[in-house]
């Protein structure tokens, strides 16, 4: 099955993992909605940058409140 | 090996396949470019709206340009 890594760019630039086997993804509040493949859920105020299927990876990128 | 077909809502809601057997989803010019496993790229200003692992699906809603 796929799912992916969910990164998110910190204030450095740099990718940080934020949640492991994520297979959905959805919009939410403005933001993102993740879950796992344990159906555990995370929001974040966050939007995708880049999916690599083939690094199993997902790198999303702040957004401000105002956005 | 894990790739997905993309899918943009039109104006009446509904989802348009865009482009099948993408595996690369990166920012490009305030809109996305897609690649698929053939190495063809295509450009659409539109943000991701959803990701399904499950239902191997992308789903994007377009983004004015002044967004």
């Amino acid at each position: 099955m796929c799912e992916s890594n969910v990164y998110l760019i910190d204030e450095k630039g740099e990718e940080k993992l934020v949640f492991e086997g994520v297979n959905e993804v959805s919009s939410y509040g403005g933001g993102l909605c993740l879950e796992n493949i344990f159906y555990q859920r995370k929001y974040i105020l966050a939007k995708v940058k880049e999916i690599s299927f083939l690094e199993r990876k997902i790198i999303l990128e702040r957004i401000s409140e105002d956005e």
